[in-house]
């Protein structure tokens, strides 16, 4: 699956107490990493019956590119920012049955 | 957040006996859910570290024209077909960050 499009589905849970700091570092990721080769969307999402719940959905044009994301200066700094302020993260990789 | 658009996100894992009718079963809802009133996108998705693992990812113009997707026939007739066949289920209603 090396070369064809990766979607990510990303599952991060905040610390109730830390929910608008994590909010706010995720909705910064936003900009920075649409504008990342091979990011084709990057789309953040909060759960209606748990407010801590926050889940990304993107495609990128291949693992290499999501790989290197994993590493960008935005993605860094965003650890940096919200740690001890996540209570969960599951990460999926996927592709699209169709 | 009933006159928003809703994402919805489906976890389906099935049984490993029975992935393959899940999985056929499941690319049977993708037509007939995208003629449905109100159906933004459909995809679904399967897992690559975990191949019994399915996820829809879903927008809809309104809460209520999800609703009606839930007891539309061809829903009703996937519940006949996997009935036994599936190890577990979660789903999430979201609303996009932007």
């Amino acid at each position: 699956m090396s070369n064809h499009t990766l979607t990510v589905v990303a599952k991060i849970e905040a610390k109730a107490a830390h929910r608008e700091t994590v909010k706010k570092a995720l909705m910064g990721l936003i900009a920075p990493t649409m504008a990342e080769e091979g990011c084709i969307n990057y789309d953040l999402h909060q759960d209606h019956n748990n407010e801590n719940l926050f889940l990304f959905y993107e495609n990128w044009e291949s693992r290499a590119l999501w790989l290197d994301h994993n590493v960008a200066p935005h993605i860094v700094e965003y650890q940096k920012k919200t740690k001890g302020c996540i209570e969960s993260f599951e990460l999926f990789e996927m592709h699209k049955v169709e």
